[in-house]
């Protein structure tokens, strides 16, 4: 499974994936699934993937070598104008793999459903955040809908539902991201440590955090417990609420 | 969708069921999915189901039409000699329904899945929990895995897997299966109001509470409100953890 979340607040963009890939509870192994490009002054983009491995892969390999092939005179996503226009081409090399996958795949009796969340910021635009599918169809966050998630999304949902706004400041959709993923780690054995975290204050076009959390990271830690013992002192101050 | 949950703890058992069924987003019914025997000093059994609707209920006819049939010779839940029994019970027309119909719907391309929710005490026996599903089998709670979710039931598990354990009190389970309802209601449209409530103390062999709270219940709303704020309290307070 997957856990990944990215939020579009005001003031930026926060982005956070576990790196847990398993095929079957007894076959786990760790992969990196944020993929960030950083331009700067110019723009910055980062991508978190879900679903098949080898879909998503191909993917950004696909994507990457377009980039380096100095011969390729089609659009990529560090020449596409904005946005929009990465997702566009995202979407359309998810397009092209599924073409030449999917129908095998599913012979398999596998599925080879994907999702990609790309979120970042070109010059001349504000921040932007989509979420492209499979089917190579993509939707663009608002600020009615401030964040998405792709994975083993549920158990993570409610914090975010409750706390994300437009308004919510960077530095809080940063914590809302930790604690959303913390409650996945509990609850889901599928997803697991270590996470990439990236964080992109609006129109800098450069990434001011960009790290990986380790499983022993002493912060995180306390974060969670201390987490865990809010949650237990508000349940305990429902005691009195007539029901 | 539907969400019910039951847990038991030490003192005894909780069971909360939402009413929405729904076929489709735009065709949306209410219907009971709570259901009890109450046979006071003798056994007191509480059901609950999810899935495909046209199967739970020809489960749940089939086993009222044979406690009221004075001519069948087999075992019902009221004759049966213990919890255990019952759910043999229970599993035995699940299977007998499903050899019925679901060649039939899977067909129609639908899914039969279903599953059904026990809990409950008999004469001589503890309280005890039972989770049946579609094919007949089934799975008891343990002091390790207190309580049984069935339907969307990942929204409303962090707050269970968080404050749920056997020492419980029954106040709290009951406190924590309105929490969990609360996050599922807010994250999952296709879950409703009214919920149906359901509380059985250890040893009495009578239910304490069986009721219905509506969808403008104070308390609840009390409730739901007074959580929100605590929790948004809790996050605020992990403004000082360093990240």
């Amino acid at each position: 499974m997957t856990y990944c979340v990215a939020i579009r607040v005001g003031e930026g963009l926060v982005m956070l994936s576990d790196t847990r890939t398993n095929a079957g509870i007894d076959s786990i192994s760790k992969f990196k699934k944020m993929f960030v490009w950083d331009v700067p002054g110019e723009r910055s983009l980062c991508m978190m993937t879900a679903g098949n491995l080898s879909i998503t892969q191909s993917v950004m390999t696909l994507l990457q070598e377009r980039i380096d092939d100095d011969t390729f005179t089609g659009e990529t996503i560090l020449t596409a104008a904005n946005l929009y226009r990465c997702a566009e081409v995202i979407a359309s090399t998810m397009t092209e793999v599924m073409n030449r996958y999917s129908l095998g795949i599913s012979n398999a009796g596998e599925s080879a459903a994907s999702s990609i969340i790309l979120s970042g910021q070109t010059k001349g635009d504000s921040p932007r955040l989509f979420m492209i599918y499979s089917a190579g169809n993509f939707i663009e966050a608002t600020d009615d809908t401030t964040f998405f998630q792709i994975g083993g999304f549920k158990y993570g949902k409610p914090i975010l539902d409750r706390v994300i706004s437009t308004e919510t400041t960077l530095e809080d959709a940063k914590t809302a991201a930790f604690l959303s993923m913390d409650s996945t780690l509990r609850s889901n054995l599928s997803v697991g440590m270590p996470l990439d975290l990236c964080v992109l204050e609006a129109d800098t076009l450069s990434f001011s955090e960009f790290r990986r959390i380790e499983a022993e990271d002493q912060n995180f830690h306390a974060l969670s417990e201390a987490w865990s013992n809010a949650i237990r002192d508000a349940f305990v101050s429902m005691r009195e609420m007539p029901k």
